[in-house]
């Protein structure tokens, strides 16, 4: 079960989801501890290409496991979408004597990374680093579980406002045409529903919805929508409400980039210390090409072309959880 | 330095802001220990209308003062604006024997309190209940400093997101055509600048202040500005930059309703709990038509007339500090 | 899949957990949903015997989900070990035309309601809720991500300043002679070990720990420590390691109570919900005398005899993780 | 009002206390911004005497502000109570041609800098940072507010679960001989007393505070206690509570270092973002020996003398705040 990689290049690409420092320190640390040299390099694809590139010891990476963002940075590379591009990646690869490489990210960047495996018969271990959870075989995403505490925490505080004036609010969050970081954070807030891509909403369902929501004694309601063109998003369908039903105090919410954010929870550093140490035991074990997953809490190995492909289903339990804890 | 006040009402009203339920508790229990009835009034001077009244004991509050919102609700009224409506509002208090009142809100609710403490001499007493700390006479305002810690910990959140990803971020933030709220922000937030309605903004200094802000090694920058007519908000400012200077990766984030909410800070419950007991104090003194301020860490009495006065100038020192502590 | 059950009672007994109000909320909801009567009974089984019971609404359980603690308030009863505590118990049921039981609480709780359906044949299900995840069948408890987000972020304020200082820090969490909370926490803290129940340490191992801890250029070390009779707690390990290695500046932290309370996280609040809505599931479809857990993101029904029986290990992928993540 | 110091030094010392990192990056900036030479020294006095010193440029400072602990490190030197160790560390300063330092810590830090500026004329100003808020002449120290509203988020946690359970807890908290800090997080945390150095308490004045505390329908109670000898601290309190009233479910809870650690808020940002400022502008006032407090929201001198001499009072009003507000 040994391997004859001796250096490993780490990258975090695409958007940046809380987590990835906790990543970049458990990929950094297990290819130490595995005898490997470790390069970062900065700026996703962009910075292979610019050649920003350094090497890392263990203490490189003390004091971050609690910290947001990426201290790689990310970037979108246009270049590294061109052959051009790619070779001179390779190429300073090449120099700095990088034989492998792992790639967190989303799916754009996970698909660069099969692309650029495939064309220099590299070996390039992805890890799922994206909070919109969208991605195939895994259960969740380094990432998603901060960004639905977030989302929750900033309900936690509309809630407060709108049940003190007794609004209908309607509350935008991230997701890219995925609405399972919507539908979970509304049974988390307590919120009477979610609109999501996954499924279309009639007029006459939507009426129901707010009905129901001020039915009783209930003194204020929160919907969740996805950030999607399915939707229309929250916006939209706040317009469409005040003009149907003028008799609602209506306010729309667009939670936005602080979504991206913040300390990342127990759950995404530890999920990511899990995938981190087990992207190098996979550089280890000969597995190229494949996104580490988590599945029933086993860390599982999900060949690119799998990880990317979208078919992701909403959970009808969920969407049953959400309507009955509402009432 | 007794008084023969036997009874009083507290209410809340207009925009909610998080330690009003600090000082519901603090005036209920202040009420109570210097032996009068205190009655909770709900839905602000609507509920004082439609009869929305009970009488409170000291359990009556317990388990509140860290919960943001208000306990009592609060809305505004229309019917309040009326002769006829604050007869009834009068009739109810006699019926409950309700001799004095505290009001809880912002300067439109003071502004009611002191036409209707004046038409039918009732001694009215108010707290500055509101974010925006647009009052006069009082440093400060229940709701201010979690406002000022929600906007600050939000801004944490997109810095992680701004720095990973180098990009110019303009965060709108309430105060309502007073810049307070901004600035200090801004200085909290480690942000390059603040574009607030005491200071107009000529297209010279806009265009400076993005250079400055991308100068040197500095990978991001944030741009806090205050909802206002006069700012233009954070949507147009970021419209006219992108138009402008195309080489920056410009995002917008509107703040919103978040703001309003969450369990206040210690500073917020402490001044709310101090206010609250100066407010029965007040009322003891047979201080009436006054507001409840706080000058130099000490509790003053400020008339009504000069609290809701609109001169609140913006600090030349806090100005200088964002400039200088941004470079 | 229908089931004659009429009304059905919620109590929370033993240690409280976040999360426990989420549950009532959906257990109560999921009972009104499937038209039943909802009883929450205060003060766990010693309500029971005292008749602290009230029919609850929808609205009963309105803006409780973020809550820590037990709106139902929990306790001990020594009555209820007794047999003439449970016939006491048991009238009242009858009396209120109660016909099940949801309980919600951990190993202590659910034997007490395994006896007391034998004894009376009532159909009972339980609800895991502690912190400490150690139930059996379940791969997590309500109230375990929270508490485990409690000891993380308190961790991070203990880094500050114990990087700052330069420090050797024991960290007493609680988990009851299991390691699980401690184990995680330290991986999702960055710490450099945990001395947990399960995994006895010779006194060689602890000064390689401490010494490894210091090696190189790391320049603090925090060691997390289960309260427990095995690992002697943080206390004693510190008083050994100063009377051994005077060189280093050894600081103990015990968390204490403060694991206990908090607002729940999203983790929790979603678990709490779908498996209030289960318990209520599980009911009508005649299933008693068992547990709702969740297995690989399913909810499963698991016998009581099973739940309370202690044997869950400690997952040596973790400790490999854990071993790995801080070099 | 210009002055000719060309270069100056910072560190910090002693006790850390978040809102340290923003007063470093204040003085940094606004010293370069004056177009001096900001030197960083780590490890306070200690790296002062190792020449652990190193130039600051304007973005050795970006990204610190929301930082907890110290980025310079901190240390307490025994050397620098000799006049041999003092030498070396003016020779050190001479060296780097350093003509003025900063120094940001508590009373012992301040009373070093003022022994060193005797001694070698150097033109020294200090910052008070440190958590107890026990130094004179100015209102507030940078620390003090996160430490509250750390203390104050401790006990809303553990009041969830003192709710739950119905029980006495008494709470230590830190101060070193100043009550400042538990009387505030007593008011702000709704606890029922505070037991302060201060004030000494009678045998029978306890007993009426904890049957306070139970009376009516209170269902649990907190009470804060000061770090002190004069105090006992809780353990002891708790100890004797215990012997004479069994009765009470009695628990006790020592916050520890946490209190030091975490994010500052946005008071302490802002509070150490002006005194940096104002450091370097008293330094080019020809001001030294003098610490910047905060007095009445505006920025005062106070000679080191008098910052460092013990005789803070208790404020009696918030005394009484906390009486009344907790019935």
């Amino acid at each position: 079960m040994d391997s004859n990689i001796k250096s490993v290049g780490v990258l975090t690409s695409g958007g940046d989801a809380p987590g990835m420092n906790a990543a970049i320190r458990a990929v950094t640390r297990a290819g130490i501890f595995n005898n490997m040299k470790v390069y970062g390099i900065y700026r996703g694809y962009r910075g292979l290409i610019s050649d920003e590139i350094m090497e890392f010891k263990t203490n490189s990476v003390s004091n971050i496991i609690q910290q947001g963002g990426t201290m790689l940075k990310t970037a979108r590379s246009a270049d590294f979408m061109t052959e051009e591009g790619r070779r001179i990646a390779y190429e300073n690869m090449q120099k700095h004597g990088i034989e492998a490489l792992v790639v967190i990210g989303g799916d754009g960047s996970l698909t660069g990374a099969a692309i650029f495996a495939n064309e220099y018969n590299i070996p390039v271990v992805g890890l799922p680093g994206t909070i919109d959870n969208d991605l195939n075989g895994t259960d969740t995403t380094i990432g998603y579980d901060t960004a639905l505490n977030t989302i929750m925490q900033s309900m936690d505080k509309i809630r407060d406002t709108a049940t003190s004036h007794e609004r209908l609010f309607f509350i935008e969050v991230m997701g890219r045409n995925c609405g399972y970081l919507a539908l979970n954070s509304a049974i988390a807030s307590g919120a009477e529903a979610a609109i999501i891509p996954e499924i279309s909403i009639e007029k006459d369902q939507l009426a129901e919805l707010i009905e129901q929501g001020f039915r009783k004694s209930k003194n204020s309601s929160m919907v969740l929508v996805t950030e999607s063109e399915v939707t229309g998003g929250a916006m939209k369908l706040a317009e469409r409400v005040k003009k149907e039903y003028p008799q609602y105090d209506v306010r729309v919410s667009i939670l936005g980039h602080l979504q991206r954010g913040g300390s990342p929870t127990a759950q995404d550093r530890i999920l990511a210390s899990r995938m981190g140490v087990a992207a190098i035991q996979a550089l280890m074990e000969y597995q190229r090409n494949v996104m580490i997953g988590i599945r029933e809490n086993e860390i599982v190995y999900v060949p690119f072309k799998r990880a990317i492909k979208k078919d992701r289903e909403i959970s009808r339990e969920m969407l049953e959880v959400l309507r009955i804890s509402s009432i």
